[in-house]
Order: C-alpha cells, then structure tokens, then sequence
C-alpha cells in the first residue's frame, strides 16, 4: 500500500493536484455507463439529498436501505429466467436417476426438448421441474450445483456465462450506493440460495442481503453430522406482495431506495414510497431489442403493465434502457454504444 | 472531534505517550466485566486466533457471524419470559375491546391474575394470549406498543425497566466482538419484531441482524395507502430445530461462534459445530442465586439439560455465572461483585 504521506512528500504537492486529483474527481464520478439526461440526474440527486451532511432530507447511514430486483433488473430473463434454464439443466444431469421421468410429464418434455408439452405443461409443470431439481440436498450441495453449472452453462444467444450477462450500468449504481453507505439488497423471485451462489461474486451482495422466494427446511443431526436439508415445500413467494413481507420480516426497516422491472416489483415500490421522507422508486424499461431484449405490456416474463402505469402516474424513476444505458452488459465493446 | 494532528501538536508528543496511549490500552482491555480464568481466556483465545493477519485459523471479517440466544443469554427470562409479561399487559390494556375476555379462558385469568387457572391453560394457553396480543395490527404499530410497554413497565424483582436488565458481561463481548469486525446476530425464540423494538438501542443489533420467532404478514394497499398487517398464524418458530433454519434461510452463512442458554440453543450450537475450522460454542449458565437466578435442568424456564452434556462432552464453553461474571447488570454497583 502507498502511504499517502511519503508519496505526497516524494512527488511534491504541485504534482499532485495537477495529476492526481483530477484523475480521482474522473475516476470517482459515478454511473460512468448511464448518459446524462434526466434519469441518470434523479439517482445522483436523490443519493446527494439524502447523504450530504445537514440536507433537510438526510438519511442516517444505517437507514440507508436500498433493494434490487434480480431478474430484468440486475441481469436478463430472456429468453427465460435462467434459473429455470438451470433447472431444465438439472433435470437432464440427474435422469439417470430418476427412470420414472422418461415416461412422467414434465420431465419427459424437458428430456426431449418438446416445447410444446412443456408450454402445456404450464406454470403447475414449471414448479414441479423447480421442486424436483431444488429440493433432496442439503443447501450446501445445492449451492455446488448451482456453482457448478454457472461455471459451464452459457446464454443460447449471447454465448456468454450467465453470470455476464448482467447490467453495468446497474452495477456502477451498486457501486456508488455503496460507496455513499447504502446496504444494497437483492429482493427477487428466484429462490434465495440459488441466487446466494453468485451474488456475492458478481453484485458484491452478500447472502444475508439476498431475499428470495425460500423452500421449507429440515435440519438433520445424525452420527454427530449437522446439516440442513431442502425439501420441495414452497415457504415463501417472493414476488408481488411478497416481496414488501419478505423486506419486512428479514430487513425489518422500509427501503427508501427500490428498483425493479415488473409488475412484481409493484407492491415493493408501493411499500418503498409509503414511508416518510425523500425516496427513490425505479424500474428498468426493456426497451432496447438491438442490444437486449424489448418487452413490457405483453411479455410473459416481466411484463410491465400496472407498475408501468402507476410509476408514470406517481413521477417514478423509468429507465429506457436503449437511451439511457450507454452499455448494457460489462462485456459490450465501446462500439455497441447507442448514438444519442 | 479533536483533531489528532492538531491535538498532537498542542499538548506535545512525550504527554501523548506518557498519559494517553495507557489510557487507551486500559480502555481496550475487552471483557472488563469477567474474572480472569479459563472462560474469559477462551473467548479471547478463539477471537484472535480468528482475526489475526497470519493465523492458521483467520477467518475474513465478511465470515465472522456470531449468533446470540436473547432471553437468558443476553438478558434475563425470570420469573417469566419478559415477551409474556408484555403479552399479559397487553391484555389488561385493550381489555376493553374485549369484553368476552371476561369470560373466557386464559384471558380471563390474566384480568384476574389467577396463576392457578393460568397455569391450566398450559402452553396452547400462553399461546392464544400470544397470538391475540401480537396480531391485528400493523408491524409499525405493534413497534409501537412494545416500546411504549418498554418504557412503562418494570421487572417484578428489581423494579426496574427491562431493558436494564441484560447482561454486563454478554454487552461487552458484543463490543469486543464487533470491534474485531464480527456481525453480531440475535438468534432466539421471542418474535422478531418484539425483539427489533429494543435490540439495536440495548444491544446495538440492526433489525437486520435479528431473527426470531415470526408470524404470518400480510401486505395492504388501500387508498393508496401500504401497510404490512401481522396475523396470529405462526409462520416460524425459532427454537430448537428451528434456529439452525433460521440462520440458514436468513444469514446463508454458518456462525463461527454461537451463544445460548438452554436446550433450546442446542441445534443452533451443533450447527455452529458442524463447520470448518476454529469455532466457539458457548452456554450461560445461570448459577448465580443471589446476584440473579440459580437453574438448569429442573428449570420450565429455560431448561438446560441435553446441552450442558453435550457442552461437557464436546469441551464447548460453559460460562459459570457466579463466578465468572465480575459484574452482571450495568446497574449493578461495585459492591455487588463476588469475591474470588
């Protein structure tokens, strides 16, 4: 580590504010891949309002709570949430032990590639797939397996690890929330310990900021051996007015920072915005099919409808993804770059 | 705040080092209110091999969870859980909304104080009274009226305010242990949001880092109003099994060092156990019949039977209240110290 003292003291003052501060002030503006316009004005002054030292809408640092939808919001969902990818996944890794799944539905769908049963399927044949792949290990295999496949899986459009395909621009906001002491949560449907197996490396969200949709637990104690065990026994939902009861009961505190995607989010910005005070509500709008994905209204994952609705009704923050994010993934080329 | 630099300057460096610097070596010196001897030297022990640079043993700061049982471990449970207390005055205080309590069973006996027919409704008794006084109110609400409670109340033995009546000894290794960048968690069977409404004034524990017993919620949006009701159903009970659950589901990471009291801490302490590397099981053993309460196996409160085998049998470190503790409530004055 350089000691600030004797590098002041070796390469003189004049030196250093000619060179060095303005490549600090450079390096320290924030939300670098967010183009200036009014979206990216409302998080800087929203985060200014409520850390700068004697502003009426100042927020002590430990109230500085601020959550994150996963899906669509820090990474993509398309063509499908990508856990369900990796449950499509598992279900092909461990057939060999389960026989029955060759003549059973869904299983058999996901084995033969058959789209159209699995689309018949439904959403009952997608939590039968989720339970089935989800549950039987104890949570430590689980994150193995979870790890495992992030390491080999890749997107069937982009070609990259799944663990790339995440937002930048959203990271940088992490990043400066962070720096100005926010504690950043993820509050997202995926199940909780499918998403602990990444975030931490990728968002730099530790697992107990990771609040998802949780199965019943067992703990078992045998031969001297402790270890907990995933039964496929849905706990918690965390999506629509689970999302504010999951905050309130892990979290205890209301945000006063929530950004989502989805008319899923909705309940949690509601809850966000109920509190008193300065707050930020926001939603990422996918709108840019060149680089991403475009979708709202109709899609059948994310859709935005009523939370779209009620952001413009209320002065939310909505991020046009095509205007307003200079680059989308961490992986982009300088070239990708819209033209504004 | 003093400037170090100008301070320095002012009084002279031979004053600094001959008057400050010992000064601040004793204000240091961790775990002030324990005797010297092995318990003490155990905690200490485990804590550095833990934290320092080089140590076969370190752990990193993000990895150092450390879990607390509340009642009995980090302040008192008799002559009954301080949570039930509350409970039967709450019953006296809205009473009036409910006249059929009069007549009917456990809730009449609390109006009448009648420890007989109280004692007959056994625990679905206690339960019900729980249920009733812990529901049907928002979760900002019932904050509410726990710290108003809080404020009111005082302890039927030393008169005073229970939230004066934790333990000298246990705040200290809370300090020292989050002074050595460990986050310290309540893991303990009384309901969270009972618990959230003094433990980060008391104990200096976030609502994030408390985890306890929890009821069904439920989310409203009204008149464009959100609001997060409890309900009497009871969505986790966070005793026994329940604990190594809750710690899993909520902090995803295994505790290095875990305190309790009972039986009930029992499972929370083999999981502790059942990790990696060097950790810290600990039991408060009430034996202290004169500065506080004398009881273990025999007791309905706070029974600690199985554990205190196990805590034998496995070498887990077993805090002898009488004669460990140099101090066991901040009010306590000197003279009340036991003599070695």
């Amino acid at each position: 580590m350089i000691n600030p003292v004797l590098h002041r003291q070796r390469f003189g003052l004049s030196l250093l504010f000619t060179l060095v501060l303005p490549l600090l002030a450079q390096a320290n503006e924030p939300l670098p891949s967010w183009n200036d316009g009014a979206t990216k004005k409302s998080i800087i002054e929203f985060v200014q309002a409520v850390t700068e030292q004697g502003s009426k809408h100042f927020v002590k640092p430990a109230e500085r709570i601020a959550v994150f939808d996963n899906d669509g919001t820090l990474w993509g969902e398309q063509p499908a949430y990508f856990e369900l990818l990796f449950a499509f996944d598992e279900v092909k890794r461990t057939a060999a032990q389960h026989p029955e799944w060759k003549t059973t539905q869904p299983f058999k769908a996901v084995l033969e590639n058959d789209h159209a049963a699995l689309a018949a399927a439904g959403t009952e044949g997608l939590l039968k797939i989720v339970g089935a792949t989800h549950s039987g290990m104890t949570t430590e295999a689980f994150d193995d397996y979870v790890k495992t496949w992030l390491s080999q899986a890749r997107h069937p459009k982009t070609g990259k690890p799944y663990t790339e395909m995440i937002f930048q621009p959203m990271l940088e906001m992490l990043d400066y929330l962070r720096s100005q002491n926010f504690k950043t949560y993820i509050v997202s449907g995926g199940d909780t310990g499918f998403m602990r197996a990444f975030a931490e490396k990728i968002y730099g969200i530790p697992p107990e900021q990771v609040i998802g949709t949780t199965f019943i637990t067992t703990f078992q104690f045998k031969d001297g051996k402790a270890s907990i065990l995933r039964t496929p026994k849905l706990a918690h939902n965390d999506d629509g007015a689970g999302k504010p009861v999951s905050i309130d009961a892990v979290i205890g505190r209301r945000p006063i920072l929530a950004f989502g995607n989805s008319d899923g989010d909705l309940q949690m910005l509601q809850w966000t915005a109920a509190g008193p005070g300065k707050r930020l509500m926001g939603l990422v709008h996918h709108t840019d099919g060149k680089r991403e994905w475009a979708y709202d209204r109709q899609s059948h994952i994310g859709r935005l409808d009523m939370a779209l609705d009620e952001a413009k009704t209320r002065g939310w923050t909505v991020v046009d993804m095509a205007s307003d994010w200079r680059r989308v993934y961490p992986f982009d080329p300088p070239s990708t770059e819209q033209v504004q």
